[in-house]
């Protein structure tokens, strides 16, 4: 089934989108590729190209080594000290050689750990700053370290120790947990996910360097063909003649209110002037807490919606985002932000308490719900991005559907929450029509049929925006 | 005795610098002013001249009311709802009144205490930074938000009821306590002076606006004549025809190893090319831990170090720095560095572990003792600013005295601790000959002297860098 997923959205479709303007037209002199194979190098023509908002630093990183060298740098890995990746370690390979990090080159040394921390951004040579909120970096334990000794470089493994990667030029440096979650996530408190799966049982050194990645990192999950890169993403966007793109960013089922949002945002940037703005449907593809609803069940629903007619595929890629969730609120909404940049999105639609969940010991949400759209909105290095703040969707009872919440009659309105819709899907019951499209709908309900019971004690929040 | 605490120093001297050079003459042909009074507005006359760094925002800021208006203030101020200041409140009105913090202009509204928790700097209208690392905010509880309720504007007063200041266009927000300390302190350890002092127990808003304040802040201690402002060390700066102006932010008594690293740094600064660079020897006089040397003893025990000959009060200015102390590392030096921008400093010197403490549950240091040296260098908006890293001093037996610390003879090093110094102070013993004037350690012996037995409790690490 996953192989039949949208065809008529993220894969190269050959209908052009009829509204093309002129500026768009001359930008597109040279053969559209239809290839989305990864690519080693960079296209050139991108850098020649005034349609798309520019990478971080200008130039678009691939850190994949070229298919002829491939042999070469797996004999070369097999001599260097090697570190063990864990499966988030990979998914951040991924990401870091794709390029959604530009202008980073790997995994953090000390000085982009620091900055990060502390200001959320980097200083360019040029005195310029890119945007850079949640610390990418490789932890290393004391054994580890002592295996590398006095190397300049190391290979990174995968569980079967087969060579991903070379990390070069390294350095090795102490892993202050403490203030890397202090500072990260505004808590230490125990419970934040992302924590107690990668940092609390994680090695008290961090190691940087330079990534040349081996292998394009793929998962086999008949959901690759879905994950274009950012060079992709912008080979794409230009086929379609985009003159604007704008990136959704989600973790959860699309519903009706998210939908309503989309098509809203399209109608608004028509309304400025641009013939044909794109949608970038994204969602996140790489670690997410147990709770929330597996990628391949979230891609079901989501085909479901562009089959139902929610969305319109014409003006709309689906794609998967590598990076993994940090739940880290304001901080992490930046990392959300900058790394569409780089896929060519020049607008972004943020919400209500974006990458946020209730606090892990309070009873109370982690972040204040408006801090995030007001973090980003004043953020270094993302003032190219045009922030899109969310209108806030519910259930509108008057009209039997989502609509723009109302103040003034409030008492027309349901808020559906997370808890209320897994409860109703676990049951097999219908939330109010017009609420999902049934198909998406459908989904979920299997989603949560094929789940054991004994999994049903750490299902608690499925569905929030 | 306080009253004839650096006359050769601080005070307006007569003895002019010997060593003029011809930019510093030509900037200098309006009159000098030997007033230390606080002015209302600044003179004209600091824009005109090239001489010393520009305040961050290029004008230094100055919130106190001029005097003709006060009675005016004073009776508006009658008017309004009221919120009544802590100690440490106080200090901070004091720091902003006269510009330390300049661009603010009051304590912070939620964009600028979002940018400082996430950020380190605030984006001016220009799109440039500058840097702000430590929320400068006033926190209220419901009652008070409640006694405020629909008004613009309050008064600020003291715990004698006397209005000190209006604030004007408040702005009431959240007070995300736990999110404030983790994202300054890195840490959310029980324990930290400052949080124990005036977070945990504040109320749960924050309230923001513009200073407007009816009285200059004085303490009635018999130092307040130490107390120059920005505005004030810069007229001071240029009567001396300082070219370079270099900082030293202490909190602790001076010892020999400070001392050599200042007089180091002048001969440095000499060696670069500049013909009279002045030390502004700024001991911070706001909150300090209650372990911490108390203010009055220090500025004896500095007193005694420029008698004995051990600073040059020809080149050294003595002035208190305002601030209360956050004991936040990395995050605080930035505060130290910048405010000394705006006092006229374009060097700063940064030791070991600056701002920083023993960690408060854990046995180690709360921050890496090189993070703040990285992390200054490193800081949006203190671009201009020259970091000056500290070399470590330590007390070489082989000469007798406090030297810079040689690796390939570590052995003949002796690292003398806080605890240590305490110790020796407390029983009365002399530290090693050379390592503090005499006259500088018989204060400090007197001052663990005039503590009475149940406060030894208290007393743990008195005399670190």
């Amino acid at each position: 089934m996953a192989s039949s997923l949208f065809t008529k959205t993220s894969l190269p479709s050959k209908s052009f989108n009829k509204s093309l303007n002129a500026h768009s037209i001359s930008s597109f002199k040279l053969p559209v590729s239809l290839s989305f194979k990864p690519r080693t190098t960079l296209p050139k023509r991108f850098s020649l190209r005034a349609g798309l908002i520019e990478p971080d630093g200008g130039r678009l990183v691939d850190l994949r080594v070229a298919e002829p060298e491939r042999d070469l740098k797996k004999r070369e890995a097999a001599l260097l000290p090697r570190v063990k990746l864990t499966t988030i370690d990979v998914q951040w390979v991924h990401v870091l050689s794709e390029g959604w990090a530009s202008p980073l080159t790997g995994f953090m040394r000390e000085s982009e750990f620091l900055q990060t921390l502390h200001f959320n951004s980097l200083r360019l040579d040029d005195g310029s700053f890119v945007n850079m909120s949640v610390p990418i970096v490789l932890a290393i334990d004391d054994s580890q370290k002592e295996r590398i000794g006095e190397s300049n470089r190391v290979a990174l493994v995968d569980s079967d120790d087969n060579p991903l990667a070379i990390l070069t030029d390294i350095e090795i440096y102490k892993h202050p947990k403490e203030e890397r979650i202090a500072r990260t996530w505004g808590t230490t408190a125990p419970g934040l996910p992302y924590v107690e799966e990668t940092i609390t049982n994680a090695g008290n050194w961090l190691i940087g360097g330079d990534l040349e990645v081996i292998e394009p990192i793929k998962y086999h999950d008949g959901l690759d063909r879905f994950r274009l890169s950012p060079a992709e993403l912008r080979e794409e966007f230009e086929r379609r003649n985009a003159d604007a793109v704008f990136a959704f960013q989600l973790r959860n089922p699309v519903h009706n209110g998210h939908a309503l949002l989309m098509t809203d945002t399209r109608r608004r940037l028509l309304e400025m002037g641009f013939k044909n703005p794109i949608l970038l449907l994204h969602p996140l593809g790489g670690y997410t807490k147990a709770d929330d609803v597996p990628l391949s069940w979230r891609m079901k629903q989501h085909e479901k919606v562009l089959e139902d007619g929610v969305l319109d595929p014409e003006t709309t890629v689906v794609s998967i985002f590598p990076s993994p969730m940090h739940y880290a609120g304001p901080t992490e909404v930046q990392w959300h932000a900058k790394s569409r940049i780089n896929a060519g999105a020049n607008f972004y639609i943020v919400g209500r308490d974006p990458a946020g969940m209730g606090h892990p010991v309070e009873k109370r949400d982690l972040y204040d719900a408006d801090h995030g759209k007001k973090v980003l909105s004043m953020a270094p290095g993302l003032e190219r991005l045009n922030i899109l703040p969310f209108k806030v969707a519910a259930y509108d009872r008057t009209q039997g559907k989502m609509a723009f919440f109302d103040p003034s009659r409030a008492q027309d309105f349901l808020f559906i929450s997370g808890t209320k819709m897994r409860t109703l899907a676990k049951n097999k019951e219908n939330p109010p029509d017009g609420f999902m499209c049934p198909g998406g709908w459908k989904v979920l309900v299997e989603y949560y049929d094929s789940l054991t019971p004994s999994d049903n004690g750490r299902i608690a929040e499925a569905v929030p925006a």
